[in-house]
């Protein structure tokens, strides 16, 4: 069994795009992200509260959907024993070096095929003189514009095994399922997992296409409700595609806003209250159908593009071939 | 006595600054008004949900302050009621025009020598193709940047006999004193008035030092009490001053937050909550200076210079000769 | 044309519910109000800043649905104006007098035969030592319980002839019409129109079902979006049903909530931020069927049985014979 | 140098209070929580989101103060690594048992003579038919009425030497030191540690009159700043004595207010946005006597009593001899 916390939490997941340009002007005009650089077809962005180098990592490709998740390990020492347990699964890929930020990541897949990363040496961003924030306990400046996220939330991966994927990370890097749905024949239809005491960092929800590999949404934390509701202004004045929301989560009691980014990938705006997991022991919470079936916490049907729209599409699958 | 509604709403202030480029940046990029034009050494500034032309006129000029408050007039006829009795004042000047968006107007001054204007033709606001509103029901886009305020709220003058200038605008333009404050020997310390179902629309302050015609503060109303504290932050990260708040005013219950603009003026911003004054025969409360002397509505102690701070400053007005 | 500002303000509708108890347990265990009397099968409520003796009335009756909704009148001449023009119109009933708290009333109908009253005087509420307010610009203390609604805010009419009706309030009324949907073949489906500076008071709905008299909801004014927010989170803790809910109405841009009383009225929670209508001729904002299918401001598709709930239902229609 | 999250989480304070009725009431009826048990002289309340028995002890005293503060580790093997490590250190007083709620518990006390507990085993809560929660992944229904506060936050202590209180929480028992206030002279004025990835559970700050033990004050965390100004208000209609605030703290940037239950013990309602610190090495914040002389975050000056006032205040501990 894998001890919590030597996975100390998510780091700057990749996203591909087939508009670049247009997906660089929702996250910095519209979410309020900066660029931290560029690097041919990819550009790194950064929340103004994050203590790295980026937050998250776009590159143009001709179909969307989640590239390298990283995740940031402990310690050196709980780098290396990360390193050993994933050797040992069969699904290490091996050690990757390069990229703007962050030292040597050693990379490796899910169950599901989804690429991971995880990495100890960063790099501490330090601002230029025009986004050095007023108060010096956090990162740079608040944005003047846009939703203004403060932070990564959560990858929502989709899976065609949610509970194989679930158990790697339990068992081989320390995750705690925190909540999950147990589908009335034993089937888990999503697991809700966590590194922090934060209610989730990673989750796998069931692919109902049977796809590989695909994402569901990536989330950011916005700092209250009502930056939330501001965001929905915001993305109906601007044109963003609002596919559902704002409203309340049943599971994790999320507050939660869903949006598609011009490349097609769904993006959530989060807000956890003061909710936290702080139990070393929490129980997982087991949803059944019949509860799913009641919809959001305060009655909202879920729609039916949520079951469905993931990335890459399937329309993007076949043209890829 | 002087006929309700008759004055339908306070329009477009005239604001004086003697650094007019710093004065615009401030309500543009932080209060996030937009610029509707420009004449010489004026700039005609809008709140986005304003239906007029402008909301704010900025005006270069050697000292801060106020110079003409303008009111628009309920109908045709209500203006030419409202002419007659100011006429009869004394206070009248005459008609003016010639201001881009809106008609003729009389100008008069009110027993402390403010400007203000009363007039009834107005040019309804019609957005560009960059800030059409995606709700037809407002007037322009919501900014994407800055607090994002969504109109004028009230003008506070200063005067050297609240009295004597709440009467004149009660007796002859139909306005109500909703709050005001009684000082233990009569003297009215402060008066609160309104022409709309709004707790009020135009303030007038004892001036401590005696001076004339100066300005206390003007007003823009957010829309949730989150905006202002939104504002805050963006206030501290932009190095806009803050004078004291966020914090709620026991008179009228207004959250608020105090700002200077580089000029020097004074600027509030308030949210009034779903509060309304919808008896037409509200009976004005009248607070003591023991119930003043325990501060703010949550305790806070008024600072010192809310007493003393006005524009023009004294500095100011000696330089002027 | 009648005058606008006669009418101050909308006052304590008349509900009617098939369960009494229930009902007030929701009133005010759940929206904060408070019983200020009762009389036979009869219970009077008030929000805490309502200035009147009460702001709802609630009376046992075997079916649901509204009885009378009151208007006060600005002064007791305008109450003679408007009485002499409610009789010319033939829709006039006569004097009635009685209940507690305010004066004589004349009762008349709308053109849909629901029951409406106008009246001047009105007893100022005193609140007792248990409720009096730390604030003395306030009616009452705020409750430390429910979601304390500040006042009631609208009432929203279903009606077989939506055109028929607006016109009657703004005809005979002053009433003015601030939005309205605008059928393709030119007929009104809805009409908000308003008597103060808010954006609506009296709304009409066409009743898809073709019944006369019936009510769509009312609603009270929350101080924040936020409290919505709570309400929410309130109701689903306390069993109460949301219907729809939170989001925004494109339609008057109100952030809403609606829930169902045990009785089976619609009761909806809303927040008009700080949105007001203050132009005297405000351009009454015309929505065509293309713009209503795009659902709410948010994308929010609206619910089936916003189209045809209403009280009575007509299974209590047809019991009653 | 100890290991970090072998400490899971602060938990259950022990309040003293010289009036435990007017104590209970506030902590009910202002601030939400619910009687959990009574035991003589002791009143067990809890906060509905707290997963264990209790979250705060009171316990009727001649003075107020603060008693036994626990930890609770995060695995029987940690606590037994707790155990040993604070045995080495000379704090250790032993072990006891007997508190509903929670099972052995290795008593200590930090350099400064606070009382400390550290445990492992704990009773999950069952909530009773009455506050069973509509979603399973809380612990209890949230109260109808009052502030409602979640759950615990932190715990501020007083001390003489904050260093070496500091240094023992983190050499002992694994916190990590995230901002601290550091005087020209060297001295640790005050230091904020954490064993989770909330940005501080533990505070010691200096006592400047030099006292041993006492406490500056404890903190519950509400879900959103909304729910504080809210809080405000329940404040001022309730009598609760509000001692400063809302405002934000420019270390860890918390939304505040403070507030003084009956027996004289300081309570803070606080909210942290979404602020977390994920960083596992993330670096102390050390801030200066003129970074601090610029006040709070928005500027508001630290008032005096915060400086100085503590629990037990001088007088009890002249009184108590």
């Amino acid at each position: 069994m894998a001890v919590r916390h030597e996975v100390a939490h998510l780091a700057h997941p990749q996203l591909f795009t087939p508009r670049l340009d247009a997906s660089v002007a929702f996250f910095t005009d519209f979410l309020g992200l900066r660029v931290a650089g560029t690097d041919n077809d990819t550009v790194y962005l950064r929340a103004w509260d994050d203590y790295e180098h980026h937050t998250l990592t776009l590159t143009a490709r001709s179909s969307a959907g989640i590239g390298r998740t990283n995740l940031r390990a402990a310690s050196p020492e709980a780098l290396g024993r990360l390193v050993s347990a994933l050797e040992a699964t069969g699904h290490g890929v091996g050690w990757r070096d390069g990229e703007p930020g962050f030292g040597p990541t050693y990379v490796f897949t899910d169950p599901d095929g989804h690429e991971l990363g995880v990495y100890y040496e960063t790099e501490w961003f330090t601002p230029g003189a025009e986004t050095r924030p007023s108060l010096k306990n956090q990162a740079e400046a608040r944005p003047g514009h846009g939703v203004g996220v403060r932070r990564l939330d959560h990858v929502n991966f989709l899976g065609r095994d949610p509970r194989a994927n679930r158990d790697f990370l339990t068992d081989v890097l320390g995750a705690h399922t925190t909540e999950q749905i147990v589908n009335d024949d034993g089937l888990i239809a999503g697991a809700w997992t966590t590194f922090t005491n934060k209610g989730y960092d990673v989750v796998y929800t069931r692919d109902n296409l049977g796809l590989e590999g695909r994402l569901h949404h990536i989330a950011f934390a916005a700092d209250t409700r009502d930056d939330i509701l501001r965001a929905c202004d915001l993305a109906l004045e601007q044109g963003v595609f609002i596919e559902t929301g704002p409203h309340k989560h049943a599971i994790q009691q999320t507050f939660f806003l869903y949006v598609y980014e011009p490349g097609g990938n769904r993006i959530e705006l989060c807000n956890a209250a003061a909710r936290l997991v702080l139990a070393p022991d929490w129980k997982t919470v087991d949803w059944t159908q019949a509860e799913r079936a009641k919809g959001q916490a305060w009655g909202l049907r879920t729609i039916e593009s949520f079951h469905t729209h993931g990335t890459p599409t399937p329309e993007e699958i076949a043209r890829e071939g």
